[in-house]
């Protein structure tokens, strides 16, 4: 299954060679993550005011094909690639107007206790949405 | 009249202080700039690229009323207060959720010449679809 | 008496038009800020990890003179404006490599209770330390 | 060799969760390719505004330790990594105050002629001075 998420490339996230700057590319994935998220219950807003789950990315990573000019639409295709004890993994395809893959990213989650700091198992709820959703 | 942009909270727009930082209700406008400009045919990209007018913002400022937590909906009315021979006023209402207004923002818009850096008339496509709007 | 704080305008802050975004003038003044509360004792970090006082800022503004390029070295003047029994003004001057005024902005910060979200005296050390800079 | 860039946490770009902003860490490590750039003679301003050379970024990737909370003094360590024909890789290691690595990342820039869009090979005065410096 597929979470598609549909932005654009605003000014403030383009750089002085005109295009999307490099950072930002996460920028986008993760507002495609908070989406996602909120559409399995996990509003990211609620989890740090109410509780100690903290869903921290231990690995990030983009490979870049193509620039995205300022005011270009970009869709953001997001698949749940892995699930483990304590984290899981979500890759992202961004794809321009015409279409085209401009880049792909991953990145990892790991379940974090807010007050220890340590490693937890992800919340059985979380779990079975994300099963439900891969 | 008044152009509607929605749009939310973001995580990277917020803070250490769990709301949106007061520099990022700049950005937060400047989309429904962007979003306003396209609709009146004058998207930036094209601007930037193919042509030497600069509409560059000369005078900012913000009134804050209510903090903006992460994941919350906001509805930016945007109005063409004012039109000048060489220049532009905007202003921005921003709306919570609960439909309160949480900010109050406008920016003043001077139209350049890329090449001398001098002030020049609005050109008149825009000026009429300003006109037309307000 | 001015506080003084050197920076620079790096890749991510330029926009497509080749200079620094208009919003992103608050986040080098903030920077200012940041560095200016903590020579006075007033770490930010600390603020809110440990008390209860939050300096929201309920204004914010930005007069723009010269277009700051990517890789301009950027001298930030902050001077405190005024100082009330809940609020503080403070102004900054933003000049160039070549000593030149790139734009002043002003911010005004308000004391509030984080828990009550009602407004509350400025600390009493702060504000020695305020009417002492000034 | 190692070029060491120092910054530290800036409000902005921490966020509601209290830490720097996972996307954020590729900000700092743009900073610190940019000051590295400009020490070996490659001022980027100076590059996008002169040149049709774009070192556009191919891949990054980085692995989260430690999160950084505001305010906390970040060391970066920048390392050649590799230089090929047409792209170079750079290595960077973001140490905390307390010289623990909080974060290592990998940037791979590839010689893009801006007009074409196409590979070109690195200009030979950078690629002498990258060799140099590895």
């Amino acid at each position: 299954m597929t979470y598609t998420h549909n932005t654009r490339v605003w000014l403030p996230d383009t750089d002085a060679a005109g295009i999307l700057f490099f950072g930002n590319y996460f920028r986008l994935a993760h507002d495609a993550y908070e989406a996602f998220m909120e559409s399995l219950g996990f509003d990211l807003g609620r989890i740090l005011r109410e509780t100690d789950f903290r869903p921290l990315i231990a690995h990030a990573e983009a490979d870049y094909k193509k620039p995205l000019p300022l005011g270009e639409r970009v869709t953001i295709e997001l698949t749940v690639a892995k699930i483990g004890q304590t984290s899981f993994h979500l890759r992202y395809s961004l794809k321009d107007s015409c279409d085209e893959v401009a880049a792909t990213l991953e990145t990892v989650h790991v379940a974090i206790d807010k007050k220890s700091g340590n490693k937890i198992p992800l919340p059985d709820e979380l779990r079975e949405k994300l099963v439900g959703f891969k």
